[in-house]
């Protein structure tokens, strides 16, 4: 908000009846880079990059198998928790901020200017855009010099026009004059990180200490460290301090630290996770925005704009204020006012309150993520299920991302009204009564029922000093039922009273229910529903399946020990090429292995590990029934590998955590 | 309701411009029985039979040791499976219509006339009808001749005054005037059991054939046969069906039974829980026949009562549904009996619902009980606790009947109101809308968004169809990634069709969350929140804390333990004496064990015991420090059977149930 949007908060006390202002007009303007022009122009460059760059990876091809055509169709391995995740992140969050533009403004595409065919426009633009940024994500997956020259290029264009219209029209008649300006703040933001981002590799690339292999996943020594963490021997815990209970002040900063977020050393994020992240942060943003934008500046409008007239108004309604016609200006004024601070400060709650769980969401991916490693399925599903692709779980791996921002887009709608209607409701019943010592009807009523309230707090207390003074006696260290009949009779006597305190406490059930599902509708990582029916919360069971794929495809120990397998592999083989992903490596290693001649001493070795690995895995001896036409080597180190791997794991981690 | 009521059912198209009724005066109506006089007698009455009764306790107590003043001042043992519920039940359903009575009707006690003092009136009957009616539930305890008698006679004056009170004024000024007769139903049907039951009783006694032991707890024969139950070999389930997953109408099959309550032959409910069963049915009907009452009729009455000048009333809103008045007045009347069946609808739709929740919540309560007898108290409360007495679980002990009967009557007050309003929307933006073929707004605006709808459901259908048959293989049993490049492009390029996705997923979410809630809100014995807050939701606290008192206090194999204890503790004295509940029997075996003379061979044999029982239990060693000074005999017969048969208990039911 602009200058003049702050100084209206101050209570507009002194001049309690604004002069008329005159609603800004705010003329329509034409940005010097014009942006159809700009868009068809931007259409071909990012075309001809692309041919360039597959003109390259053909080339590079012949040297290095891996990064070549392939490679530029998958610029993000979105199953990796090593790669450098800046570019990603980057090109998601202005996708996501073309795609809020599509949704808000009349014309969603620059090639059009009738808003009449929105709709069919906007479909088109939902597939144009990420065409139209995919080369900004393609440009950094050769390695290559040239790419990140095109690379650089091609975001300083987009930075710089996308600023250069900003400053040329800083003002727009949509929604509110500054709207178009802070909605692209995180566009900007993003494409300037890009912007700086390619030069920078581009520089380390030429110095040449961009290290090769640090993009590149399997052979990062990341999976190494955290295997090694895993195996390192924690220290005994003191076993006394665990049987007591932990004392209050422990247990608040307990609770607190679960919304703190602190980064572990042995712990990376998988690429989708930090790509939700950051994409929830920009629509928390301008779901904020949006909903200040399009009520406050209305509500101010409305309440400079009090006259006199209002007086006769409300009269018609038989609403009579003050019989001063400036003091029920001054009466409105002050109402409005009111409705305006309740309506920010619940916007400001939810946003915070998202926050917080944003917070706390990385929390739990974190020990979620950890607990699957580990093998603690039972804790994080609370029931037993197979961690394994299938595919519903890869649907909602795709989606998962973008149903995270969907999630707390809504969630922070409903949160603002839902909060707004609260504050309304305390403001105007509780503390303007309060504050000018009338029209206290709440308390009236309230009062007038004290010995009600009274009875109601009685039969508590009674229930609760009877119960521990009366009913429990403790004989040697076991506590146990006493005066049975009295307590008999105290149930009875005290039946229809309970039923009126359940009453009350129904009401406080609903009140608490109503208030964690909308705190919590923003998160898909917990379900809102009943622990039986939890999968029938579609959020998180889309979080649930999501997790399944993460885990089953891209567990450090595994990456880990396929990592040491290539390695291995290629200094038998003394060649240079480094295979690119998880699946690849198996891959090789099951065709390099089928032509290769073992010595026999080798086979032996490989007899010996398969028996011990069938001896540890008696679950594997159905699988290996269908490998059996292969060699038993190639089936040893091919596709046993996987499985084996993640029950040694489960094993080194248990064996690690205890 | 009455005839008039049902025939008006029928939709009004003959008559379209009722004439105008007048609405029926119903005069005030004094029963013959005055109600005042009548509660002034039979407080007497009851007063005299207190007394009757305490000098009757007071001498057979000579006898009979325990059936005395102290029995007569605990009528109920709460803590009991095996005694005839009848006569609880009944009074605590007449106990609860008296108290919904009290809160409806403007003079809640019949001593005052005046409705100002209303407040401190309900206070008083809050306390009073529970003392009036606690003879009713004193008569039966002495298990006497003439206790039965005077109960007979005290629940026919009930019954008889109740029934002649409303032959005498059918019709009261309250609400609707049938509204007093119906409310009064199940009080009356509660009195005729109790009518009914007492002579039942006494002529048993005369017989000679009523069961002395059958009322008393522990020397029922349902604890041994239970434990005989649990420790009958089952026969072993054939194992190749367990692997497999049921089809579907089995698994239809298993969800229906899991909503329809069939009595066990080894299973009976503590009787709280009946109590609670048959206070919230008691409940439902109330509510159901308030909410019915309060708004069917004064909306009848507006349809009946619609003329030609609503057409002007309209039009002076400026809505002109028709030219023609009396078209206009056709289509009121037609909207109102819209709104009036959807109302009635919503009504038993709560109804409904409250029914089946019942039902499920009776299955509930029985496995979550056997759970627990079992020992499985990770499955019941997803967490480990201490099954033990405590202060907070006594109280919501004593509380529990009277909050389910609460959250029932506030479930279905939410519940009808939510329904009605969807009911609402359905009928007039779907169906009249249908039926007319006029105003078809709702069917316009997403008719026009075809392109949206075709786009989603292509893009959900592309991501199945490609994970399905692109992007997974199998490979031996075990299903894998195939084609990681171009999925990791699909899901870059689904990134914004998603996000919108999302946003359905998202509405769709709330509202299967908001519903989940609203037809749960009744139930007591689940949590409406997520499974980590479970203790925040009070009512489930409150359950959870209920079961644990009732399992702690009243597990059947140690009654049955007891009981065999007690009998053969009569066997060795000779005594006629019968413990009436397990703390006096334990009590009593402590105080006998010490004052009696044992032989070395019994006390080698309790030596033995004692052994056995902390190999066996080592956790017992600590408690037994306590007991050091007592001698070891006492100490093993007395407060270590307790401890010891929990244990055995779950060893014998693990072993049963296996």
């Amino acid at each position: 908000m602009d200058k003049d949007a702050l100084l209206d908060y101050e209570y507009p006390d002194l001049d309690p009846v604004p002069s008329k202002i005159e609603p800004e007009i705010i003329p329509p303007c034409d940005p010097t880079a014009d942006d159809r022009l700009y868009h068809i122009c931007i259409t071909a460059i990012s075309l001809v990059v692309m041919l360039i760059l597959a003109v390259l990876a053909r080339r590079t091809k012949l040297g290095n198998k891996h990064t070549g055509l392939s490679g530029l169709l998958s610029p993000v391995n979105f199953l990796d928790h090593t790669q450098h995740k800046g570019l990603a992140v980057a090109v998601f969050g202005v996708l996501l901020c073309k795609l809020w533009g599509l949704v808000i403004s009349p014309n969603p595409l620059p090639f059009t200017t009738d808003s009449q065919d929105k709709q069919n426009w906007m479909i088109l633009g939902v597939f144009y855009y990420p065409a139209l940024y995919y080369p900004l994500l393609a440009c950094g997956t050769l390695h290559n010099k040239v790419g990140y020259v095109l690379g650089s290029l091609l975001s300083w264009t987009h930075f710089g026009v996308l600023v250069w219209q900003k400053i040329d029209c800083p003002k727009t008649p949509l929604i509110h004059k500054h709207y178009s300006l802070f909605s692209s703040l995180p566009q900007i933001a993003c494409l300037a990180f890009l912007s700086f981002q390619y030069p920078l590799l581009l520089f380390k690339g030429l110095k040449g200490t961009e290290k090769n292999n640090a993009t590149e996943d399997l052979s990062s020594s990341y999976y190494k460290e955290y295997v090694k963490k895993v195996l390192k021997k924690k220290p005994s815990k003191i076993s006394t301090s665990s049987t007591e209970s932990p004392k209050l002040p422990q247990r608040i900063i307990d609770a607190v630290k679960l919304y703190i977020y602190t980064p572990e050393d042995a712990f990376r994020f998988p690429l989708n996770l930090a790509i939700s992240g950051v994409v929830s942060f920009i629509t928390l943003y301008q779901v904020g925005l949006l909903l200040i934008m399009i009520v406050v500046p209305s509500l101010q409008t409305a309440r400079l704009g009090v006259n006199e007239d209002i007086a006769n108004v409300l009269a018609g309604f038989k609403i009579m204020l003050s019989p001063d016609k400036q003091e029920v200006v001054r009466i409105v004024v002050y109402y409005i006012w009111c409705v305006e601070v309740s309506y920010i400060s619940a916007m400001t709650l939810s946003g915070l309150v998202n926050l917080a769980m944003l917070m706390r969401s990385m929390v739990l991916h974190r020990s979620n993520l950890k607990g699957l490693y580990r093998g603690d399925i039972y804790n994080v599903y609370n029931c037993q299920r197979s961690i394994r692709a299938s595919r519903p779980a890869l649907v909602c791996w795709m989606g998962y991302t973008s149903f995270s921002a969907a999630h707390i887009c809504i969630g922070m709608i409903v949160q603002t009204m839902v909060f707004f209607l609260c504050l309304l409701i305390v403001i105007f019943l509780i503390i303007i009564p309060v504050l000018h010592r009338q029209n206290l009807i709440l308390f009236q009523i309230l009062w007038s029922m004290w010995p009600f309230w009274l009875m109601i707090i009685l039969a508590v207390l009674i229930q609760h000093i009877t119960a521990r003074f009366c009913f429990i006696k403790k004989i040697g260290g076991t506590k146990d039922l006493n005066n049975r009949g009295n307590l008999f009779l105290l149930t009875y006597l005290l039946f229809p009273v309970n039923v009126l305190i359940g009453v009350l406490l129904a009401l406080w059930r609903i009140i608490i229910t109503a208030l964690f599902n909308i705190v919590h509708m923003g998160r898909m990582d917990i379900s809102l529903l009943n622990r039986n029916v939890e999968a029938f919360d579609p959020a998180y069971r889309c979080y649930a399946h999501y997790l399944k794929i993460e885990v089953n495809q891209s567990h450090p120990v595994m990456k880990a020990f396929c990592g040491m397998l290539l390695q291995s592999m290629g200094q038998e083989n003394n060649a240079t090429q480094r295979s690119r992903d998880a699946e690849e490596g198996i891959q090789l290693v099951q065709q390099e292995k089928k032509h290769h001649k073992v010595s026999s001493a080798k086979r032996a070795h490989g007899h010996w590990q398969l028996l011990y690995t069938l001896v540890n895995n008696p679950s594997l001896v159905s699988t290996r029934k269908h490998f059996q036409h292969q060699t038993t080597e190639s089936f040893l180190n091919g596709s046993l590998k996987r499985s084996t791997k993640e029950r040694s794991i489960k094993e080194a981690e248990a064996a690690g955590s205890n």
